[in-house]
């Protein structure tokens, strides 16, 4: 799949290959820029001093916010580095990858030597469901790790919580670590529940379990690389073996110190709402246009077209995300970000065009 | 060994345990910090977008910088990313490390597995050095990578350039990756060399060979992590494999561009001839006050002491490098910067004081 954020290499106007919140300074309260800038300007004082090796008062707001203890949290350059160090860190030979998935995986399982990836098939319309624990229960092959993605991504479903714990459950039972990527969990329905309770009671109830967030996402601030992973003390460590020493940068550990006290009930609550909105509105539009379209709990909808859709888009300047190379689908599958009301309305005006 | 910048859990007045460029303001043509505030602001302003995914623009900025092409570059948060992700690219299995060195490289090291380390005991004055050029052609052991720093940490003397291509030349002949870690080359008097030509050449020549640099460092803004590895291109892909995507955000780009056409040869001899003043200076003050102390070629000095000198120097808000557990070493040992005349005035002073 075309990588996010592509519009290095393309003229593009729009680019809903990217998705992120569209509604950060309607959620939030008070003058989000003028925050930011603030806590720009005191990071930048900092500049001529290394970062505190440990962490330790980056980990704490973290784990203040996440509700956890702050030896659970390894904060990473975006999701993207400290996936690749939690993935390292479980030493994997045989991973189980459900697809569709985020591309990404691949990237980091293919710079592990003598690492077998074993891709489980999901059907349309591509939950992750049952079928899986099944499939897992069954299996008579060695598995070390699973990769599981709440909301998919690129399909933006969340997976049913009962059929998450049943998921835990059975690997636990057989000893398979399981990476929960919630890289978008605070941009679905599902970062709607109880933020501080839910992340504590599974990572006590799973010793095997390590949860990635994003805070890039959640505020729309991609070229500032912002994640951490969420787990028990013994696998944090391994993670965190598995990183440089001073990744974060006095940049990063304060403004991530500031996003993730900004990141209350009430701004996560407020976006998904006004997210939702557009999402169900661009849904119903897209139906009308495309062969398929893909619901979702997120703020991107997976839908199926012509096979020149990317290009014919592209000509009119807007980027979308072609997943025709993404193991599971195939050439015609496309992911759109929901943005607001009337980029969506370009999309579609656009859409209507080259149709 | 201490790490740099453990001002977090101790109260500090002056640290002398990072050493870092003391005079950027002095040696930089025109206001530094108002072209630092510049190039942050315009960063800033890109932080909705995602970072180009193969950094082209940053990556062609420092190779026209360092005389090699862009292919060659691989940009890292700081030298410790890129000493990573450039270490487990070349899968070793039998490391030969000179000691002493910097302990950074063992917690790496620790981290591969199946990944033997031996250590090649340097002799004092401590100069890496023909006799393990000798070690190397005469060894029996397989080894596959030789972590070469220039110049040296913590005793900072530059290798001999004959010795170096000697080094270099065995290593290629006996199949053997070599890391040769410049971190503070551009602070110490190597860096009067021609800086394009050299670079070029070595890596035209060996192909086994990969060159870190840091930004940090010469800049003093190591709360931004800005370095990056140079090689032939073959190696510099295995890098990128072994990094996360996205590994920089768009403030470490901007700034890492602006910095590399900043380090421009005029700027880098004034900053290597002021260091030389204080560092001489500094030399000749410590030997009438301490047992040993080594000659160095860059902006720190190695020297032995009594042994309580660490928690002395601590009383009085001073913190020094204890380099008591770095191999090859022991109890004793100490590395201190080399700061502008009134802080290396206040660390004599206070070590009159204590001694």
């Amino acid at each position: 799949m075309s990588h996010g954020g592509d519009i290095y290499s393309n003229k593009v106007n729009i680019d809903f290959s990217v998705s992120l919140n569209p509604f950060v300074r309607e959620a939030f309260d008070g003058s989000f820029d003028d925050a930011l800038k603030e806590t720009a300007k005191r990071a930048f004082k900092r500049a001529g001093t290394y970062p505190d090796l440990k962490l330790v008062s980056l980990r704490e707001s973290i784990a203040k916010a996440e509700g956890v203890s702050a030896e659970m949290i390894v904060p990473g350059n975006g999701a993207s580095e400290v996936l690749m160090s939690a993935i390292r860190s479980t030493d994997p030979k045989n991973v189980l990858l459900p697809v569709p998935c985020f591309t990404g995986y691949e990237h980091i399982l293919k710079g592990i030597k003598d690492c077998k990836v074993g891709r489980y098939f999901i059907n349309e319309p591509f939950d992750t469901g049952e079928d899986l624990a099944d499939f897992i229960s069954g299996s008579e092959e060695k598995i070390d790790l699973l990769i599981l993605t709440d909301p998919g991504n690129p399909i933006g479903k969340n997976i049913d919580e009962n059929v998450l714990i049943k998921l835990l459950k059975e690997a636990a039972k057989r000893n398979i670590k399981v990476i929960l990527d919630e890289s978008f969990y605070y941009l679905s329905e599902k970062g709607f529940s109880d933020k501080a309770g839910r992340v504590r009671e599974l990572t006590d109830e799973y010793e095997n379990l390590i949860i990635i967030r994003s805070y890039t996402k959640l505020f729309a601030l991609p070229g500032i690389r912002m994640g951490c992973s969420i787990s028990g003390k013994v696998l944090a460590d391994k993670i965190n073996d598995n990183l440089p020493e001073w990744n974060i940068s006095v940049i990063n550990e304060e403004i991530m110190s500031s996003l993730c006290v900004w990141a209350d009930d009430d701004f996560i609550k407020s976006s998904i709402e006004l997210i939702r909105g557009e999402r169900n509105r661009l849904f119903e539009e897209l139906k009308k246009r495309c062969e398929k379209v893909y619901p979702s709990d997120s703020v991107y909808i997976t839908l199926k077209g012509k096979t020149d859709l990317y290009d014919k888009m592209l000509d009119k300047g807007i980027l979308i995300r072609d997943l025709g190379d993404v193991p599971g689908l195939e050439k015609g599958y496309y992911r759109v970000a929901v943005k607001k009301r009337e980029e969506n309305e370009t999309l579609l005006k656009a859409m209507d065009e080259v149709m």
